[in-house]
């Protein structure tokens, strides 16, 4: 299989990057393949803006997503975006690594995601002979398994059920859902360390023989089951059915 | 009042912008003082890394949030990262207004949050005489009232109750409540635009109209009513007590 992992810490001496480099000499040494985007060794450009787009006319209003689909439609994007596209349609399994910053992910790989997830491409993806998008079950990334590896420094109950944080699931529906699923990757439990800042070397052999098992057993474990937006659960206006849990609301109601 | 408005849109000349402008004027004609960081203008630095802290001794390991906590307990911060802070210091109201990317905040916006709630000052902050930390519904940013102020190009439906992208509200909860509440501010209820690539300049006209009427009503709108942590809901553990919505979970739990 072939790994993508892209990666968002600022300290190579980090942690969450001795797991990373313990991941990918575990991954290579089973025989697969792994690519890495360390954005941050990269000096990986976060922020969305009319540089993205060399060949646009430097007057006219910048509509982001617009600009994003023209430069991604008629192959001149910037080599950046390009590049890391070309690594997404590369892999099997995706894996988006970074501490919890304020309960989602550093600004950095929130900008790949901003930059590199282009109109054409991971959004605004007609479906063929239909009026319909390619989306939430459906797209470019099908095919593809996604996991996110998060690692905190917060107490394992703050995020549990009843924990004041709001649970880690919850927290991070806005990509595995939002992201993940959105673009036709089928999205995996994430991979969650907490108190790390606490972590002895023993903790540590433990986390990342997991992390390890994890990624292994990525591309054949069962995915977090959203319904899919063309598979009959929603109407037209992508609403859910009313005899669908008539009554209830809320994220968890995209679960089968 | 004083309004600080934290704005990121690449285009001065998008709707977003539009509202913004129309924002500020009239907040001026009601007699109010407003602050505006417009972060892309202000060519924000958005990645989190040692370059913040020039004091530090480069050759250690970075620690990004015990840096953080040292710059400002020394008064050695960053200038950008100081000045922000004291706008957030100065406000009555904060609004943080963006495009919705990714269910989430621009890359440049995150990178804001990620650099300026800094260690000591929006999150690591001691209650003093207890073992407890001053967070979610106490803060050095207590008595600030705060707002999302969100365009989207999606549909109201797919963000009702039932509809597809998950709620608005549920997936703005890591910053209501994990950012706004935890640092101490009442956040409200956000102001959100639907479908704005669509929007005629009689549509503009009342959408800019209800966003003044939003931010003029903020300092006596009544709040999201999320439950503090010290206020007896919790555990010592931040866990629900378990005789409060016995066997219910999740992040709507938190809602008074």
């Amino acid at each position: 299989m072939r790994y993508l992992i892209v990666f968002a810490h600022p300290e190579p001496r980090s942690l969450n990057a001795a797991l990373k480099d313990h991941a990918v000499r575990a991954l290579i040494e089973h025989g697969h393949d792994v690519e890495v985007s360390d954005l941050y060794a990269m000096g990986f450009k976060a922020i969305a803006d009319a540089d993205d787009f060399p060949a646009r006319d430097a007057e006219t209003r910048l509509v982001y997503h617009r600009a994003s689909g023209e430069a991604y439609a008629s192959g001149v994007q910037s080599p950046d975006i390009a590049a890391e596209q070309a690594k997404l349609l590369r892999a099997d399994v995706v894996v988006l690594q970074f501490p919890l910053w304020w309960f989602s992910m550093p600004a950095i790989l929130k900008g790949w995601l901003d930059r590199v997830f282009a109109h054409g491409f991971a959004i605004g993806v007609p479906k063929p002979g239909t009026r319909q998008w390619l989306r939430y079950g459906e797209g470019t990334l099908s095919g593809r398994r996604a996991m996110l590896a998060v690692t905190t420094g917060g107490r394992e109950a703050q995020f549990s059920d009843r924990g004041i944080n709001g649970t880690m699931g919850d927290l991070l529906f806005p990509l595995n859902h939002g992201v993940f699923h959105y673009t036709g990757m089928a999205p995996l439990e994430p991979f969650v360390t907490f108190q790390t800042v606490r972590t002895t070397e023993d903790e540590f052999t433990a986390m990342a023989d997991r992390y390890v098992a994890r990624l292994l057993a990525a591309p054949s474990e069962k995915p977090i089951a959203y319904r899919t937006e063309n598979g009959g659960d929603y109407d037209a206006q992508g609403v859910m059915r009313d005899d669908l849990l008539p009554g209830q609301g809320g994220i968890r109601l995209h679960h089968e």
